[in-house]
């Protein structure tokens, strides 16, 4: 159960998963990281912000590329790099993500992957982009 | 407990958070977010592997810049934008990490601020940086 | 509080819990077993599947006869020797689960009991049965 | 991402999952659950008992098989049937299990697959072992 190497992977290959973001993932993740921002868990407070409810921590969602790298493509054995993350839409309790990364570049005699990272809502709007770097497993 | 706005924060202004990254967090982590990848829940495979133990997700480590971000500074109101992170180091099971944000650059014509994030283990290595944008709240 | 030994039991004795179904104890339960089949976790998709909306892990149902046996029936001290689960309708989230045991047979030189376990829903619907096999504290 | 049907299935194959079973996975099944035994969350009591510690419970483990169902073999869109399960050895906490299911019979005309169920601990030893029918995706 290894993962991809390097020469088994291609420019614009991609992996995706979907999630229910729902109020026990954020009431869970707002304990395992100690960000009791209201916007998150305070209903009532939630409601009277810009956001008019309670929407999950941006990084919530960013999560799930890791987990796609590490789980999918690459797979097993990969060294997560680095992971550029914009937040640009809120993401509302029971919105259903599906985060994407695609190969952008590789970089062969460094052994590097680039990927293209993505998490659309149940709309198609994208809410959480970016990149991310990783050594793919080892010949 | 409105955060702060642009003119209340300067420069080189920081705060810091600690945590000890116990196995419950990487457990209830792993099961958010769907990354089960057997160097964070397999003691066996993990021993085996280069880092001869289980670690912590990388998200985990970062994910605790968005607290301080919305708890501390600028604090509730804070609207995220981006975050970069390297991951440098591995965090093991029962490290107690520091995470600390600095500013590095006002923008006070977009009321956008930018800090350094930092995260350090109890031996004072540095595992994960990078940096963040916010829009604090507004006057 | 130690359970009940052979001589205190009785072919036809029964013991029942209830539980309804949340999300939270899906998404829980998911994150433990590592299941996250759409069908569980995937609003979107579930909706779209033939179950149409999201159903309980079978396995998180069936747990609940493991539940009885150890805290009631026969209680503390019981070896759980074997279960059988058939799956006869989908659980969905919120449902109210009324989890029953009822012992079909005795074999007091062996100090096994054997137990008929049904599921059923608010509707009063079978959805989750089988049998188990216990060794009772010893007298 | 949808599973297997049952002409892409041959009797003989097989799919796994590791995991370390921790303190955090049977304190949160307990609590899903209910079930509170002393042998599972009471460390004197479990020391005092016959197995000399804190066990799992049984049906943690064999809900192992239900993830690798529904994820790997078929994988997405499997109906689960039913799940027998023989609870042959305890597994203590901190054990890492190998859950493995192989194909032990195909009834196309019924689209019916029977799997042998096993998991082992880090020794080797079996611990939990049974078998599971599934229908898979339809063609």
């Amino acid at each position: 159960m290894q993962g991809r190497t390097i020469s088994e992977m291609n420019v614009g290959d991609s992996a995706s998963t979907s999630l229910t973001i729902t109020e026990s993932h954020v009431v869970l993740f707002a304990g395992i990281i100690g960000d009791f921002n209201p916007v998150h868990l305070d209903d009532v407070a939630a409601k009277n912000s810009q956001f008019k409810g309670r929407i999950s921590h941006g990084m919530l969602v960013g999560s799930l590329f890791s987990s796609i790298l590490g789980m999918q493509l690459p797979g097993v054995g990969t060294i997560y790099l680095s992971q550029e993350l914009k937040f640009i839409k809120p993401v509302y309790l029971n919105d259903t993500i599906t985060a994407t990364i695609t190969i952008k570049e590789i970089v062969a005699e460094k052994n590097r992957v680039i990927f293209d990272t993505t998490a659309t809502n149940q709309n198609g709007d994208a809410v959480v982009v970016g990149s991310a770097t990783v050594m793919p497993p080892k010949e």
